[in-house]
């Protein structure tokens, strides 16, 4: 574990975050981008806060194609934003539910240098306004000669590629759930119920050092999970069950994804085969990976190892995605998504499989995109699963 | 501590609500109600999952105005939703960019009774869409004859009033944060950081019951804290800080929400004064809260209280708020805010005061509204700050 991993960002980082903006702005004729969610404002600012939690209050961050960012925040936010490095601060007495940041909004928008008239905004693919819509139709309507359009193409393209200081962010996420993974056969047995365990699980990540834990599924069934979306429940752990732990812990707000897989007591011949494959089609997947070739390309090497029974593989809609400041971001490895990976991303690759009705096995792994290649990040699993008797 | 208290609702409970919203979307001439976020469907719905934090698969609930709700999921959803007690479940694989539900969510939109030809949605205050603009967009163009309206009036007037069943989880949720405050003096001292305080905070909440701990703030400072929203740093308690701990802690989805403060060392005469000021503040607030006065009326017998040297009261916008499944739900305990008070509201109680330039005091405690005026739910903090050394 990387100890000299601190919370924050150097000014410069920021910086240089704005000046990658800014270049996209251009190739897309943007005058700024209008922003409202905590990932997409901690991109700029850099700084992390639970207050947004919150819906009563909204937070804008008014990212320009050239000059200074420029932040709008309820007052009881301003000497948080002050911390961080953005000069221009404009507040007012939030909530008032008439005019909840919308004048100043729309003033500052309209105070922008215009060269296309087009502001980006969270309008697209795996992004989320995080103010009121009707607020945004105001703003849209308050404001002449401008328009807002989709920016989301913009914000992917940017927070896609990770700088090297993010990388350890992220890197030291992996390390926080990775030592708790290794512990888990020191805290489960035969009868803990699958709410124990995901009590324990967070226990110790907080313990190693994660700042929060928005993400951990913890479902067993025999053979395999029957599903790996639900909430955890009562039932206790029995001889032949699959336990299935994933998580989306953070550190500084990036996330790791990954899951393991524990064999609690007895395991069938069918699990056993099953379980090797999709750690193999795994494998595939990591050495597939690699700068130049596309999303879908990875995909289908996975398939290929799979599917020589012709099970449908498509269940889940990918095997694999990007991680950053959200546990989910693009692009999807899956067939059809055709984005050509690059040096600097961060990708999760998980093929699974209903080996039998009912009985899930999925292997998730997470390797950085390199110049020649690419890079295991989490401690990869071992080819047998664990087991807990 | 109520042991009794456990996941999950009965089904009757759940058709009640459904009830409830069908009376209430008569009244606002709807159709029905398009629901994609968390709070919303799961207050329907009683299922709870972290697999919402990815923004990659929206899901989305239908609730008619008459008849039986839809859900529309990805299919990597499906047997959650099975399990609970909606019956028409439909499903695609997601991720399908092109087509994320919109053409499931067109088609079940459309075949509803028509009766006003209007179908309210998650647009207004306090409100967060989780589908992308462009994809309620999309739907909005597809609906011949039928429009998508604000729903948010119909979907605070229900979650505004809590059933039993929901009293419950909120005092559990509650219960176990104070029993971690209590605790509190016995895992910090003089030198503890600020970071360290939040993990061990955290640590005891996991211990003491709780599902998820969304918020955690921890803030000190001579005197008080300088602001309370931003996330903990690695600065030590040092003698004659005030530290203030706020949480809000998640039992099956039902947040708490209140802070206590702790006396580090020695306190100055001018703190004393003030935090006494703000804890009859609270008493006041708590006494004012009832059936059938305004939310506002509660704000001004506190301002009362506190303005006798005509301080700024106003800095954070008001003195409390509503509670449920999220951390703050409407009304605002502020000026201006008429929502009469009804039996089965649960209101935070939080009049603050920043007493000395950076220097900020603030008690929260949280109250159930009842037929003849009002229960306290939480452990009332005493009226002299408990001292650690």
């Amino acid at each position: 574990m990387n100890s000299v991993v601190v919370h924050g960002f150097e000014v410069s980082e920021l910086q240089s975050r704005v000046a990658r903006a800014q270049a996209l702005m251009a190739d897309s004729k943007l005058d700024g981008l209008l922003l409202t969610s905590m990932d997409n404002i901690r991109y700029f600012i850099g700084i992390d806060s639970t207050f947004w939690e919150s819906y009563t209050r909204p937070w804008f961050l008014l990212v320009p194609a050239s000059g200074n960012s420029i932040a709008i925040v309820p007052e009881i936010g301003e000497s948080v934003i002050r911390q961080a490095w953005i000069t221009d601060v404009r507040t007012w007495p939030s909530p008032r539910p008439h005019d909840d940041g919308t004048t100043l909004v729309t003033k500052a928008i309209s105070s922008l240098k215009r060269r296309y008239g087009r502001i980006g905004a969270e309008l697209g693919r795996e992004m989320r306004l995080m103010m009121p819509v009707l607020q945004l139709h105001e703003i849209g309507h308050g404001l002449s000669g401008v328009e807002l359009v989709d920016g989301t193409s913009v914000l992917w393209h940017l927070r896609m590629i990770k700088s090297p200081a993010e990388v350890a962010k992220l890197q030291r996420a992996i390390d926080v759930a990775g030592a708790v993974y290794e512990q888990v056969p020191t805290f489960i047995s035969l009868g803990t119920s699958e709410r124990e365990v995901r009590r324990q699980f967070q226990m110790r990540l907080l313990k190693e050092g994660a700042d929060q834990i928005p993400v951990v599924i913890c479902r067993a069934g025999p053979g395999g999970p029957a599903e790996i979306t639900a909430s955890p429940t009562d039932r206790n752990l029995v001889d032949g069950d699959v336990l299935f732990i994933d998580t989306g812990t953070v550190f500084d707000g990036y996330y790791c994804d990954y899951n393991r897989n524990f064999q609690i007591g007895k395991a069938r011949s069918a699990l056993k085969f099953a379980q090797e494959r999709v750690w193999e089609a795994n494998e595939v997947g990591i050495k597939a990976a690699m700068p130049g070739v596309t999303a879908s390309h990875v995909f289908e090497q996975m398939a290929d190892c799979l599917s020589s029974d012709n099970r449908d593989l498509n269940s889940n809609g990918r095997m694999g995605h990007g991680l950053g400041l959200r546990v989910t971001e693009p692009p999807s490895i899956k067939l059809n998504d055709d984005t050509v990976l690059k040096a600097g991303m961060v990708l999760c690759i998980e093929p699974g499989l209903e080996y039998e009705p009912g009985k899930i096995i999925l292997h998730e792994e997470t390797v950085l995109i390199t110049d020649d290649g690419s890079t295991l990040m989490t401690p990869r699993a071992p080819k047998q699963l664990p087991q807990i008797d």
